[in-house]
């Protein structure tokens, strides 16, 4: 049984901004080996199932895209770059007019849109937008898009469980940093905030996009045989926990900081997130598969371990402040160094799905 | 005669970021006290020229508005909340339901998005954006716009004409970075790339905005009396460059660069301005009036530095590095506290213009 650890790898929330060193810009390769093995599925998607002719909708004309969770770039303008292309050819393929593009692209605040903006694409055939704020409420007008994209961002869950933060409560996640290795009741907690999330996610994207609209999704997952997510999922999580723990044992931060800190991130099954969409009425579910695949992955244990601190950082420092960074991940560094299996794991745990929705015409 | 030197203060290029001591944020009242001061006028011209039955386009519904040459906040939200207040009292008032809206704030790139974005009210019922780029140029797709305003911002153009640092030119500007006090070739080389981003500004939005819509603008002008503006405007500008020269003189800046640095900014005159709405096809004028009043100004010689800077240090930082900002400031202000004088000339200088344009309808 493998685990998911890899998943760590493909955080979108408050990534490292910049493009230092440290950042998502410098350490996101991953994430755009991802959008490549997905090009071909998005743009026969499109193929298939974007038709002009039926878009319906307060505003069908221009074609209104969204990216969310687009991190600082650049790989969200590779992804906006392949939806463009196919819908041009669709409209060309009907011998009707190409019509302007708008691109939204949309993080959670804490992303680096200044870096984003700085590095847009110098030739660009669509107009650009920024909008800040998170996926899981609204975040654009009524039947205002035509195609949602995200890749690599729907693994966030919108907060942390409560009840894992509480003393008192049998979810109480104590010496650790996720359901990884925890008490099931934690893995519970994890669960539930994750259907409620994506059942809110669904709901929202259901008002803005417009009918017959279309929503592609890459979302990072665990193989549907993993009968024990919470023994067998997050194995780098766990490791990186204990260095926390080392960390607090010396009193380099303290137990209660540590105690206190939970990744919002969330593995499910493909065979789950089936049973939450089908549960939405306003979606058709087109198209759903896995593109994960091993390949994906470097070998180098350095290489994987920049794009852990590049996915963590923001997180951690929003937690911990900004000075522990460094010492933790030299910590970290030693232990995958000397458990360099965890690399292969990743590579194996990995199943990343590829979901197609298409949005029943409204008031129908 | 009055000189314009307070319009230094009204910079919207490249403003610095941030919210600390020297931020636009933290000096931006005088742009705050115009935005307060045309709040009546705008509300007045909505309730008098919105009329939501005559609204045309493709994408009538959602109310999209942009703001042009926003800055980094927080003047630009209290902008958008008088139009948003007005226009919901047109739906009101015409027993329509209040739809929903979406607002662009649109800057340069350089502008501080993450601040912008990180300060937007908690409470607010539009759904928002940021869209980085010059507004000389395309920004939204046809069609789509209901509102465009612009605050303190159209006195900045697109570029510094290209004539006036060329050394064999009749315009070349060796030892100022403005046209006060130059030879006429160097106003003359403003005015006409000045009149060029106006002409460029206008074609723009009248694609962009959907028929019958609104175009709100408060405008830095100098008054029609002044005869020679590049004798009388502008002092603040020449005594900024000669604090620029001195330091060249001692060798703290090279020469080369101080004649390469120009300050892209055209105080127009109502009466030209006027001409230039005239000449194009596509807007009504359907007001025009000065808003502009000395008790804009602080009296405070340097709380008024303090804007000067906050407006002008990211066009010097971009030229010079970030190495001359202080040391530049500290002889400007000297040279201020020794001819305070500059304050007052500054507060009698300004004109403000509130100008209201109507889209005529598309295809008439």
């Amino acid at each position: 049984m493998e685990n998911n650890s890899s998943i760590a790898l493909l955080v979108s929330y408050a990534t490292k901004g910049g493009d230092g060193p440290h950042s998502y810009k410098q350490n996101s390769s991953i994430q755009r080996g991802i959008i490549e093995a997905a090009r071909k599925l998005t743009q026969d998607s499109i193929a298939e199932n974007f038709d002009p002719k039926t878009l319906s909708g307060s505003s069908p004309i221009p074609i209104c895209i969204a990216d969310l969770g687009c991190s600082a770039g650049p790989n969200t303008y590779f992804a906006v770059q392949h939806i463009i292309e196919a819908i041009e050819f669709q409209y060309q393929s009907h011998g009707l007019p190409v019509p302007e593009f708008q691109v939204f692209f949309n993080d959670q605040f804490p992303n680096d849109f200044n870096t984003l903006f700085g590095n847009f694409p110098l030739k660009r055939n669509y107009f650009a937008a920024g909008v800040p704020g998170s996926f899981y409420g609204r975040l654009f007008p009524k039947e205002s898009i035509c195609f949602f994209h995200s890749s690599s961002a729907l693994h966030s869950i919108s907060e942390v469980p409560k009840e894992i933060t509480e003393k008192t409560s049998a979810a109480w996640n104590k010496g650790r940093i996720h359901y990884a290795n925890a008490p099931k009741e934690v893995f519970g907690a994890y669960a539930n905030q994750y259907q409620k999330d994506m059942e809110a996610f669904l709901h929202c994207r259901a008002q803005e996009l417009v009918g017959n609209g279309l929503m592609v999704l890459q979302i990072p997952t665990i193989p549907d045989e993993i009968l024990d997510p919470n023994v067998y999922a997050g194995k780098d999580f766990e490791l990186l926990g204990s260095c926390l723990v080392d960390m607090a044992k010396v009193g380099l931060v303290t137990e209660e900081k540590v105690d206190s800190f939970n990744l919002p991130i969330f593995h499910s099954t493909a065979k789950d997130l089936k049973e939450i969409f089908e549960k939405n009425d306003d979606f058709i579910i087109e198209k759903m598969e896995a593109i994960g695949s091993p390949n994906l992955f470097p070998e180098d244990v350095h290489i994987m371990i920049k794009h852990w601190r590049a996915g963590l950082q923001g997180l951690i420092e929003s937690h911990f402040g900004e000075g522990i960074v460094d010492e933790l991940f030299d910590r970290f560094t030693k232990k995958v160094v000397e458990s360099p299996e965890i690399v292969k794991e990743t590579m194996q745990g990995l199943v990343v799905l590829f979901v197609l929705l298409k949005r029943k015409p409204h008031d129908a």
